[in-house]
C-alpha cells in the first residue's frame, strides 16, 4: 500500500510488494488473487459486519435506523485507519480500474443490505431504496472523513449525513 | 441489440452487427468505439437532458424537486422504449463487464447532478446526497419499470419511488 502511494498503482509489481512485505511472491498469491486485492482486503469482513449488525438491530428499528446501526459498527473499524484510508482514496482516485472496483464493492454492499432488510420484513421498493440510500450516506460521509484537514469522527459524519438526508427529503 | 439477445453479448462479433445493420465494419467503428457502446448509445444525451432540466428547474425548487423534474424528462424519453430497455437489461445482467459499465454510467450521472445542484446554490453535503439519492430513486424505478409484467408508466414509478423515499426517511 505504501508502495502504491510512492510509485503509483500501475508502476508497482507484485514482486516489489512481496519483497517489501518480506514474503515470497508465492505467499503473496496465497493471500491475494492480484495486486488490486491488496486495496480491497477486508471488504468482505466489513460487509459481513454491516449485514449482521443490521440483521441484529432491535426489532422496532425502521430500515434506515437499522442501516445506521450497521454503518456505526463499521465506522468504528475505520476510525483507527484514517491515514490508511486517505492513502487508499488517493490511489483509487488515480486509477479508473480501481474506481470501478470500488463502485462494484459498494453496489454489492447495497444488494446485501437490501436482502437483509427484506429478511427483516421490509417490503420492496422500500428495502432497495433504504439500502441504496444508506450506501449513499456512507459514501458521502466517507469522502468527508478522508478529506485532508477533516478531523471529525467518522461515526459523527455518518450521523450528520443521515440528518442531512432527512432535511433534503423533508424539504420536497 | 437483437443479436446480443439472440446469441449473447460475448458471442456476437462486430462484423455480425455491421452485417445485420447493413453497414461496413468501418462505418460501425465511425459510430461506436466498440460493441459495448451499442448498449450505451444515448447515455450522454440522457445525461445532458437530465442536467439541463435540473439546471432550468424553477428557482424555488428544492434539490430533490429539481432532480425529480430532470428524471421526469428522461422518463418520457424512456417510455417509448420499454421492450428495448427490457432486452438491454437482460443482456447487461448476463455480463459483469457490462454491469460495471452501467454502474459507472450512473455514478457519472450522480457526479453531474451534484455539480448542477451546486451551481443552483445547494451546499455540500446536501448536493452530493440529493444527487446520489436521486440516482438511487431512478435505478429502483427503472428496475420496476423493466420487470416483466409491469405495465405502469415510468414517470409514475419514479414518483412512487420518491414518495417511498420520503416515507422511509421520515420514519427514522
Amino acid at each position: 500500500m505504501a508502495l502504491f502511494a510512492e510509485r503509483g498503482f500501475e508502476n508497482t509489481t507484485v514482486s516489489e510488494i512481496a519483497e517489501r512485505a518480506g514474503v515470497t511472491e508465492r505467499t503473496f498469491f496465497r493471500h491475494f488473487a492480484d495486486k488490486r486485492e491488496v486495496l480491497f482486503e477486508g471488504a468482505g469482513a466489513l460487509e459481513e459486519l454491516l449485514v449482521t449488525t443490521v440483521a441484529d438491530a432491535p426489532d422496532p428499528a425502521g430500515p434506515l435506523d437499522a442501516i445506521a446501526a450497521g454503518l456505526d459498527a463499521i465506522a468504528e473499524m475505520f476510525q483507527e485507519r484514517r491515514d490508511f484510508s486517505r492513502q487508499r482514496r488517493a490511489i483509487i482516485a488515480a486509477n479508473p480500474e480501481l474506481q470501478e472496483r470500488e463502485l462494484i464493492k459498494l453496489a454489492n454492499w447495497a444488494v446485501a443490505l437490501a436482502e437483509v432488510l427484506r429478511r427483516r420484513g421490509v417490503p420492496d421498493p422500500a428495502a432497495a431504496l433504504a439500502a441504496e440510500t444508506g450506501i449513499a450516506v456512507f459514501r458521502i460521509a466517507w469522502e468527508r472523513w478522508t478529506d485532508e484537514g477533516n478531523d471529525r469522527d467518522f461515526a459523527e459524519l455518518i450521523q450528520e449525513s443521515f440528518a442531512e438526508l432527512k432535511a433534503v427529503t423533508a424539504a420536497t
